[in-house]
């Protein structure tokens, strides 16, 4: 694998994985008052649309991510709505 | 422009900007409790991945949707670490 796809894979891994930190924290604390209702109802928005963009171009690892993330973002927004 | 890249294009609107409210929000409340610092350490070094990657690649619209949401990552980042 070369430098430009490590650093790629890399930084996939970095982004999809940050919201987990923040779903676990979420979870434990039920302290969602910091959270923008906004900023995950876009960007669980924006997710679903990646996974559109990957699907019609049949990429497999743009699908993964994003289906990923997509946990991870519908977890904080659904405690966020319910805790709000 | 087709209906995939139009989709792309929405869906990399939509997760940079969807940031946007949240560093409004914690600039305005400083209420950063809620917030995790392990997320927003790991995206912020993710997102500077993505732009190494997008420099490696030549890729412009990496480049700049990146650069813009390192705008956003730092100022919330910023924000946790002086308020917590």
């Amino acid at each position: 694998m070369d430098l430009h796809t490590t650093i790629g894979l890399t930084a996939a891994i970095c982004t999809t994985f940050s919201f987990l930190p923040q779903a676990i924290k979420v979870i434990k604390t039920k302290n969602t008052k910091g959270l923008s209702l906004e900023m995950y109802s876009i960007f669980t928005f924006g997710i679903l649309l990646w996974i559109a963009y990957g699907i019609l171009g049949s990429d497999v690892p743009i699908i993964i991510a994003n289906v990923v993330t997509l946990i991870f973002a519908i977890v904080i927004l659904f405690m966020k709505i319910k805790y709000k």
